[in-house]
């Protein structure tokens, strides 16, 4: 099942059934292009793993298998990033300087030129509290998954520490249109992304470094993670700029397809 | 006025003011060590600022003015971290190995031991949801102060880029025990800390590098701050380890003093 949460007319929250006639709720199919998709779910925090596919490890300036990590790496998200289907993405402004960017490498990203990209990536949104999950037993606390954009500001994220100017800002993580049930959605599923209609990542041809099970398991050892919680898990080759007025589609196997637009 | 929200005999929560004579709620007189003292908010993220205290940069192993920060350097716990004024904290396990650490210096700090640090700190209270706040207007959005423990897992800090398994996890982030409201507290509040009883951190002779004002400034270009998220200011020299048993009290003037058990 698609699970979607939309507003209708009348201003009232509603979760109703993403089908192939519509968005099915109370004995009626409401066309999905006439009412507002919400974010399917309320995170209270989205834990990202970072480099989680070969081939964008290369593409970041990193060798294989050198640089693998030994570890699923994290970082966070906060409310405030969550956008939904339909909306329009607002980029920021980097705080980096020309300046301090100037040398700095970072693979096929250019950096030093205010490059925001997209990162289409398949979240895993958890459905219940849980805290050191087994890596076997991970499907217990899944509720289903979505479509992410991890939208990143390459600027700011290679000159700091810790990910927030870069990774964590307003609207960040576009998030949708549903939340599809584990019955409808592969172990792995494969992930595509177009721009402006041109199809700019297709994970079928890389590999997952952590599956979700470990991704979870690790996590949850540190943090308890809680119903609507997401797990993003992480994007594959091919991440480039957005521009004022694109338009970004991200498919994710058995979940349906996620859009926004871009304002810079 | 401190502000404290509790929980009283009969379970309901209650909101009250912390005067000399006990917390006042309903025209009774509470004692704080029969009620259960809950944190004084419940933020929707917290927003740490990383050295940001001359001498604790310096402690680090780092030098002065060359590893001064450019600006303020941010990290995020979201709402799992939060504990509260008596609570036990229980520490994680670290998964960084100490093959990973070995050779690894980080100045006066000790890593590869599991090593689990305090880090007092002042936390400000946002009153409002805000975007873009201008430096010099900050109070507009400040709700008040309160005291918080930066609990700090060094191995895995030291070798993740996101400090999530070093800063993130639960109860690494105890609050309280009061909101004090801005005309309690001077700009920059004096901070102590004291581990089972002998003073281990002063804020008294160290410096900020960057004012509250400019903290939430930045951080807001970039992300919007709710009505009870937390903006914590650094930690001043002396960090230390932490052990099973032990207590650690915390107090920032204007405020009053957090209290915390620790158990490995």
């Amino acid at each position: 099942m698609r699970r979607v949460r939309f507003r209708d007319r009348g201003g009232s929250v509603r979760r109703g059934e993403w089908t192939d006639d519509g968005i099915e709720f109370g004995g009626e199919v409401y066309d999905p292009e006439a009412v507002d998709v919400l974010p399917p779910v309320e995170p209270s925090k989205i834990v990202c793993v970072a480099a989680n596919y070969v081939e964008h490890i290369k593409e970041a300036g990193r060798s294989i298998p050198e640089d693998l990590p030994p570890r699923p790496g994290f970082f966070l998200k906060g409310p405030n990033a969550v956008a939904g289907h339909g909306d329009t993405v607002k980029l920021p402004t980097p705080a980096a300087t020309e300046e301090e960017l100037a040398g700095r490498e970072k693979g096929d990203i250019e950096l030093g030129q205010g490059r925001m990209d997209y990162e289409g990536e398949f979240g895993v949104v958890i459905g219940e509290q849980c805290r050191n999950v087994p890596e076997d037993d991970y499907m217990d606390v899944v509720a289903g998954y979505t479509c992410l954009n991890d939208v990143s500001n390459r600027d700011d994220q290679d000159v700091e520490r810790n990910w927030v100017r870069g990774k964590a800002f307003d609207n960040s993580a576009p998030i949708g249109p549903v939340l599809a049930t584990p019955d409808e959605v592969p172990e792995q599923p494969r992930v595509r992304l177009w721009l402006n209609g041109e199809k700019r990542q297709d994970s079928d041809d890389d590999e997952l470094v952590f599956p979700v099970g470990r991704a979870i398991s690790d996590v949850s050892t540190f943090l308890t993670l809680e119903p609507g919680d997401i797990v993003a898990m992480g994007t594959t080759v091919g991440v480039g700029p957005l521009s004022d007025g694109d338009h970004v589609e991200i498919e994710v196997e058995g979940v349906g397809r996620l859009e926004h637009d871009v304002e810079a």
